[in-house]
């Protein structure tokens, strides 16, 4: 058995770490241990990617992790400064998720342009009424996010003949900056949000937003909760600003049942699943693995998160 | 003016046929004056394409139109034995629906994939509960119909990473034949049908078609309604012998609403809408008017049905 010591942030069902047994010593934690059993750890799978423990716990005294690895896209739950200006390398699960949210995405740009959840309704009534519903193709999406899962979903899109622009945190080929995002969402007839969350994106969509979209425009985010202001895009809804939107993340997970969210008509409302198709855990726990190897024997990375802007950056 | 009379078989809304006033004279029939006015058409539009009207008619004596255009993709709904037998050319719309019927068809798919109905139930009880859905990339579909609309859907499924075989009336390169139906069935996890209504294709989706699927397997018909035996369609659903199932088209249209189809689960209703987009009328109207120059210019006419078949052929 090697030296090095890992500690499991864990969640059910528990990551199979079978390659491991025996030659790595493994520690299962918890919200209430992790703070005391981060100084032993040379490794933390952070496979609760719900959990804020690590941000809370790592300011702490004592060693730290030489590697954190997240089972997730996004690393907002677990970034603190003290994390951003260590030597820890911090990796995530880029890839895993890319194309199932991609595909969900156009489902929900779809089932908008042909109004389905009008048909299910009409359906429930026992109620035939034709109605002419949107082509797709030719229709214009802003994709906000400019990463893996924001290229998959304007990928796949293009492939239903819409037509895209990518935006991003910086302008380079074949992505738009910042200032070229509010005359983007004026056009759009689907905006889509799949940014990271980071200081900069954070609210990032507000009233502003919402009121530079035309009357038409729909409005998607697989991002995370924080990036919306849930209030105003509640009244932007209700004063009919934008048609419709569908939220699979929010601000507070899992949504209170009380939320006033659950009924806005015009919003579909989805627990933030876009990503997980049947087999995504055990892809993130082979994935896991394949870095460990890595790690272990020394090699390069991937997925390496640039901890100052909150994502791994891209390299084409 | 030229001596042509064009009948038109009416229904609202009606077309635009702006091009030809002060050119050709218009009769405007319905299903009770039809009979006696096909004698003087020279040229006939079926706008009402719901209508049995001229199938029922056209056996009758006197002249008969040398022309026949229909402003629907199918011809089940004129055609007769006596038409077939004439000289008649029947020219119909295809073209038209091909690719909104292929965005209908891909958003059913993703929406069964991603159980966006379970999704919309939970929403509507404010509950809070993540599934693992499905990846529609790599999955596989057998499209039934290998004209212009069936292949636009595949190619639309294909797209989306899905693995497709076409199927038709006869194996040609790209095309399964008749024979090789059941066995695509059994390993299909989407079933399409987008075939015309013919003598050979009536009922064809019969319990035996849904005892060779799978029971993974989801049933979508945007083809014609008698293609499908509803009742063994009714009794696979509720004995599960596949998944779930989204009909655009029915035996009879409207649906009653007393019909037992409206609430069997798993069963998505749909109000013969797949095709038609917002301006497809206008297109449909423009479509005519096009062909209508080349006839009268004695040009040759493309979309035209082979009568003994159904169906335009395809010619690549």
């Amino acid at each position: 058995m090697s030296d090095v010591t890992l500690l499991v942030l864990d969640a059910e069902p528990l990551p199979r770490l079978g390659s491991l047994t025996g030659r790595t010593r493994i520690l299962h934690g918890d919200e209430s241990t992790i703070s005391s059993q981060l100084p032993e750890a040379d490794v933390l799978l952070v496979w609760d990617f719900f959990s804020d423990a690590v941000r809370r716990a790592w300011p702490g005294d004592g060693a730290r992790p030489r590697w954190v690895h997240t089972a997730s896209a996004g690393v907002d739950h677990l970034m603190c400064p003290e994390l951003a200006a260590s030597d820890t390398v911090v990796t995530n699960a880029r890839g895993i998720f890319d194309q199932p949210i991609a595909e969900y995405v156009a489902g929900l740009v779809i089932a908008a342009a042909k109004d389905f959840n009008g048909t299910n309704e009409l359906q429930r009534q026992r109620r035939w009424r034709h109605r002419e519903t949107r082509r797709v193709a030719g229709t214009r999406a802003v994709v906000v996010g400019s990463g893996p899962i924001g290229r998959a979903i304007a990928r796949t899109l293009e492939a239903l003949g819409v037509v895209v622009a990518l935006t991003g945190r910086t302008a380079r080929p074949g992505v738009h900056g910042p200032d070229e995002l509010v005359p983007l969402l004026a056009r759009a007839d689907w905006v889509i949000c799949a940014a990271p969350l980071t200081d900069t994106t954070r609210g990032m969509f507000d009233a502003r937003a919402f009121d530079a979209m035309s009357p038409g425009a729909y409005f998607v985010n697989v991002g995370r909760g924080q990036l919306v202001v849930e209030q105003d895009l509640l009244a932007a809804l209700t004063k009919r600003w934008i048609a419709g939107a569908a939220l699979d993340v929010f601000e507070q997970e899992p949504l209170d049942p009380g939320s006033p969210l659950w009924d806005v008509p015009g919003l579909t409302v989805s627990p933030h699943m876009s990503g997980d198709v049947v087999g995504w855990r055990d892809e993130l726990g082979s994935q896991f693995l394949e870095l460990y190897d890595l790690w272990e024997s020394g090699r390069p990375l991937p997925n390496v998160v640039d901890k100052n802007v909150g994502y791994v950056p891209m390299h084409d």
